[in-house]
């Protein structure tokens, strides 16, 4: 079997969604560092990985992926006897599909950009947008809102188990922690228990524990 | 087999994803029309089918999803065996699933923004904002030269054949020809057949015959 091999940063949320994949598969993989600082991600050899120049890209052989949620959803079907079972059969797996877009769709926009005002810029010394901040805290509190309801029924997104639904969450949520915005989740007993659950799965402490190396 | 039921409307480019997805599969269903005018889709009985509210639903016996893109996974793989075969098998579906990605991460942003400001707008008696449009035309541009590439090596995004990753398309593709921004397409050789073939397709001029009922 070829090496699986992550290109990304240990830094980008998007690269961390699919080591948390690699990490709750159990499976072994060689990590290539873009240093996305002198803009390596926008150079060969990256860009023919991927021609959006983003980061993550996959190598698996032959086979050349990138968009974060496609590869962590080819790790969880190739390896589905390994590891977490992320996925669900038949028509349960129709409502782990559902979060999945809810979580790209819904929270996602709202939660990166809150991300990007407080936590990264101020780190890339550029100044916090206030109102950027409020109209995206309004926006998330909403979608949290659902998720609260969604909660109160079942422990995780798509029903009583762990899936690929939750742990696409995790990159965003973690960094929401460490910014003022975790208000919105601290407020919502549900959302902040589903919360805690997740970000203490041991295969997310390896992911923080790669942005110490 | 209990009746397919697709809750939304006839001019909402969601709803289209999913139209277009049933009848490429020759399914039969039951459409009821969701009046956002009045936001139906605000309310109950609709906010039980999504409780984020947006259309489109679907109801299938005692399932229940929304969000446009999981319907259509779901449609195409409980009848893979009917009609156009959206999906692939092993690592081909995964190339699917990285377009079906670049299309609601990279295209789509832009597209509806455009089709926001240049056709919605107008209609609803709003003022297009020329800054927008420069700057998602800009964004849309960029993206559509990375199609423009990968049309030039195979003739639908993810493959030989057409595939969930290129119907995903339809809707903002059709919008974005009867706005200014089809020159972003027309400019581009191998995107422009694409969407000429695409656009072409019988099931797509079933969705548009739906919107004169
Ligand atoms: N939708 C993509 C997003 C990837 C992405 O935005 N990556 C960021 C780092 S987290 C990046 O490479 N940014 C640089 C850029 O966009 O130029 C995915 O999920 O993989
Ligand atoms: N990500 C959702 C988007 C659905 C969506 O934005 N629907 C629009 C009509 S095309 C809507 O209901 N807008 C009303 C609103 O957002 O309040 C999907 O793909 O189903």
């Amino acid at each position: 079997m070829a090496a699986i091999k992550v290109h990304g940063s240990p830094l980008s949320t998007a690269t961390q969604r699919v080591l948390v994949s690699l990490h709750e598969k159990e499976l072994e993989f060689v990590f290539v560092n873009i240093n996305m600082g002198v803009g390596e991600h926008k150079k060969e050899p990256f860009i023919s990985l991927n021609p959006f120049g983003q980061v993550p890209a996959l190598e698996h052989g032959d086979l050349k992926l990138f968009e974060s949620r496609a590869i962590t959803q080819y790790i969880a079907h190739e390896n589905h006897e390994k590891g977490t079972q992320l996925l669900c059969q038949g028509k349960q797996m129709a409502i782990v599909s559902v979060w999945m877009e809810v979580e790209a769709q819904q929270f996602e926009p709202a939660a990166s950009k809150l991300n990007w005002e407080i936590f990264f810029k101020p780190l890339f010394g550029l100044t916090t947008d206030a109102a950027a901040v409020e109209e995206n805290e309004a926006k998330l509190a909403k979608v949290l809102d659902v998720y609260e309801s969604r909660l109160a029924q079942s422990k995780y997104l798509a029903g009583d188990s762990f899936t690929l639904a939750d742990m696409h969450h995790l990159p965003n949520l973690h960094l929401l922690f460490v910014t003022q915005s975790k208000k919105l989740i601290e407020s919502r007993p549900h959302v902040s228990a589903w919360a805690a659950d997740i970000t203490a799965r041991p295969a997310w402490a390896k992911v923080l524990a790669m942005q110490k190396n």
